[in-house]
C-alpha cells in the first residue's frame, strides 16, 4: 500500500472508531448484589484493607497489570513537536498493542506541559494506579532527565521506549545480521546517524554488548572533541564513541564501517555514500516512513543485510517487538527498574528466536507468539541473576 | 446481607478479579495491515492532522467519551484520609458504573499528593485525553478550591461528585418526598447534619430550588454567627443558611423542622431527638454504611418518608443514580461546565421518573433504564436554555 492510501485509510478508520481503546468492566454488574459488592457498601472493606496495607494493592486492583503510556507531544514519530493532542493517536496505538500482544492494560496519558519539572511531578502524582510507566515521544535532552529522575523517585519501572525499546530491537537484529555476515560484534565498526534518544540508547547498549568502535552523527556531522558548543548529553557520548576522534560528515564516518544504523530522517544517503564501507555491510535504515536509504539503493551500494522500520520490506525493526514483553516481564516479576542487563538479555532472547538467520530474515515477526514470552522470561532471568 | 458478610465477599471478589476494569482494543489488530493502519506508519497521518487541528481531537480519539475519576484519598467513603491506594477500589467501582449504566469510558486516577496546587497542576497536565473530570473523595476545604480552579482553568467539565452528585440526587428525592407529604419546598424548614462537601452542595442546590429555611450543623453544633473561629467555607454558609441565627445542637435545630438530611456519620440520632419536628417529617439518613438514624427508629420518631444510602432499605439515595447521566449528557453535548441550572434540571428529571411517589418509593432504581437518558437530556436542555 502506498503512503497516501495508508493515510486516507487510517484517517477514515480512526474517525470511524473514535478512539482505539475502551474501558470495560471485568464483571457484568447486573444485580443490586453485584453493585453492593463492587461498589458501596462492600468496597469499603477493600478500601479499608488496602489503605492499611498499601503494599497489597496489586492483589485487589488493576495496578499489577496496568501501564501508563505517557507523552508530552514534543517528538511524535517523525512529526516533531506537534503537542499532546497529536500524540494521542500514537499512544492509543501502543495501548492496543500492549493488550493484543502481551495482555497488558495500558492507558494513554498526553501531557499538557513540556516543562521537565511539571512532567516529573504529574507522572509521580498519578503513579499509584500504575505498575509501570512507558515514556514515549519526548524530545531530547528532557527525555533523559525525566526518565532518570522518575527512575530514582518511583518504585515502579519507567522506560522511555524511544530509547530502550529501539536499542533492544536494534541489538537483537544486529546480533543476527552479524551471524549472517559472520562478523564478530567486538570487531565491527558501527556508524549511528542520529543523536536523539534512539541514537544515544542504541550506542550505549551496543557498547554494553561488546561493540568497541562507534561513531555517532547529528545534523552537524560526526560528534567528536572537535565540535565546539555540543550540548552536555552529546558531549557525554564521547565517553564511549569516536575514540579515534574522526571528523567530518557521513561519508567520513562510513569509511571502513561495517554497520550503518540510521535513526534520523529520510533520504539522506545513497549507494555512493556506501562506497568506502567494508564488504558485507549491514544497513539498518530506520527512519519512518521514509528510510535514510531505500533497500534497493542500499543493495546497489553493496549491503549484505538490510533492515528498515517498515512492514512492507523484509526485516522490520519495530519497538512493538519489544515493549509489550518488557512490561509483561516487569509486571509479572515485580521488577522495579529495567536495567542494562535486562535489555541485553531481552535482545539476545529476541535474536535467538530466529534459529537460522538469513539476509532477509534476521528478526521475528511481531505476530510470532514466542516473542512476548521470550522477552518476559529474559527480564525475569536478568532480574534473578542480578539480585542474587 | 450483613455488613461482615459483605466485607468478606467483597474482599474475596476483589482479590479474584485483581481489578474491576480492563483496557481493551476496539478492533482485533489481527493482521499486519491493521497494525500499519492503527499504528505506524498509518497513524502518522492522524497525528499530523490532529496536531494541526487539535479542536478535532474528539473525532479521532477516545477523548469524546473518556472521563477521569480522580481522588487524592483524603476522604474515602466514611473511612477518611486513607491515601491514594485505599481510594483505588472505589474509583474502579465508579468506572465500572460509568460504563455499565452510561457507556462512558472512565479511568481511575489516584493521586500521590494532597497538596492543592500539585493536584491542580497534575489534573491540568493529564487533561488532554479526557472529556470530563469527576473529582471524588477529596476532603474539604481543598475540594472547593480544586474544583473551582479546575473549572476556571480547563475547558472540559469538572464535577466533584461528593458535592454535586449528592446534591442532585437529594433534591430529586426531596422533591418527591414533599409530594408524598404534600408540603411546599418554599415553606419547609430543612436541617442538614454535616458541613462537608455534600452538606455544602446540598444546601446550595436546595436554596436554588426554592428552600428558604436551612440550618446546617457540623460536629460543633449549629453553624451560626455565634460560632467563633469558623473556617472560611463554613462562615460562607451563613450567606444562605440559618437566617434566624439559631444556636445549639441537633435537637435545637430540629425544633419545627420538616426535613432532616444527614450527610455526616452513623448513629447520631434517635426517635426522641425527633420529638419537636413538624408532623409528617422527612428523614434522609445518608451516612454509609451506618445511617445517622436507622429507618425503624425514624419511623418510631414519627417520620412519614425515610430514605438512606443503603440498598437494603427502600428509597436508596445514591450518587450512582446521577453521575453516569450527568457525564453522558456533558460528553454528548460538548458541555464545558456543569452549571447550577443543569443540576436543577437533572434533579427534576430524575424526580419525574417516579410518576406516583409513595412513602417507600420516592426515587427510581439505578437499574431503571430511563435514568441515564433522562439526566443526559436534562443536561442538554439546560445547556440550550442558558446559551440562548
Amino acid at each position: 500500500m502506498q503512503k497516501n492510501t495508508y493515510s486516507k485509510k487510517s484517517l477514515l478508520l480512526h474517525r470511524t472508531l473514535k478512539g482505539k481503546i475502551e474501558i470495560t468492566g471485568k464483571t457484568l454488574l447486573d444485580s443490586q448484589e453485584q453493585l453492593s459488592l463492587l461498589y458501596t457498601p462492600g468496597v469499603g472493606a477493600v478500601s479499608d484493607y488496602v489503605g492499611k496495607h498499601p503494599e497489597q494493592i496489586r492483589k485487589f486492583t488493576v495496578k499489577g497489570n496496568m501501564v501508563a503510556v505517557i507523552s508530552d507531544g514534543s517528538a511524535v514519530l517523525g512529526l516533531g513537536n506537534i503537542g499532546p493532542e497529536g500524540a494521542i493517536p500514537v499512544l492509543e496505538g501502543k495501548c492496543i498493542i500492549f493488550k493484543r500482544f502481551a495482555s497488558v492494560n495500558a492507558f494513554p496519558i498526553a501531557l499538557n506541559t513540556q516543562n521537565t519539572e511539571e512532567i516529573i511531578s504529574a507522572v509521580k502524582a498519578i503513579s499509584p494506579i500504575f505498575g509501570g510507566i512507558n515514556l514515549e515521544d519526548i524530545s531530547a535532552p528532557r527525555c533523559f532527565e525525566i526518565e532518570e529522575r522518575l527512575h530514582k523517585e518511583l518504585t515502579i519501572p519507567v522506560m522511555h521506549d524511544d530509547q530502550h525499546g529501539t536499542a533492544i530491537v536494534v541489538l537483537a537484529a544486529l546480533t543476527n545480521a552479524l551471524r549472517v555476515v559472520r562478523k564478530n560484534i567486538s570487531r565491527v565498526h558501527v556508524v549511528i546517524n542520529g543523536a536523539g534518544p534512539a541514537g544515544v540508547a542504541v550506542s550505549r547498549l551496543l557498547v554494553a554488548a561488546g561493540v568497541k568502535n562507534i561513531i555517532i552523527l547529528d545534523s552537524g556531522g560526526i560528534i567528536g572533541t572537535h565540535r565546539s558548543g555540543l550540548v552536555p548529553y552529546k558531549k557525554n557520548l564521547l565517553k564511549w564513541t569516536n575514540k579515534n576522534n574522526i571528523q567530518g560528515g557521513l561519508r567520513d564516518a562510513l569509511r571502513g564501517a561495517d554497520v550503518f544504523i540510521g535513526v534520523s530522517r529520510g533520504s539522506i544517503m545513497n549507494a555512493d555514500d556506501m562506497l568506502a564501507m567494508k564488504p558485507k555491510a549491514i544497513i539498518f535504515s530506520l527512519a519512518n516512513p521514509i528510510p535514510e536509504i531505500m533497500p534497493e539503493e542500499a543493495r546497489r551500494g553493496g549491503a549484505a543485510v538490510i533492515a528498515t522500520g517498515r512492514s512492507d520490506f523484509p526485516n522490520q525493526i519495530n519497538n512493538a517487538l519489544v515493549f509489550p514483553g518488557v512490561f509483561r516481564g516487569a509486571l509479572d516479576h515485580n521488577v522495579k527498574a529495567i536495567t542494562q542487563e535486562m535489555k541485553l538479555h531481552a535482545a539476545r532472547s529476541l535474536a535467538r528466536l530466529v534459529a537460522h538467520p538469513r539476509a532477509d530474515s534476521i528478526i521475528p515477526s511481531i505476530f510470532d507468539k514466542r516473542v512476548v514470552p521470550a522477552i518476559a522470561r529474559a527480564i525475569r532471568s536478568a532480574k534473578m541473576k542480578t539480585s542474587v
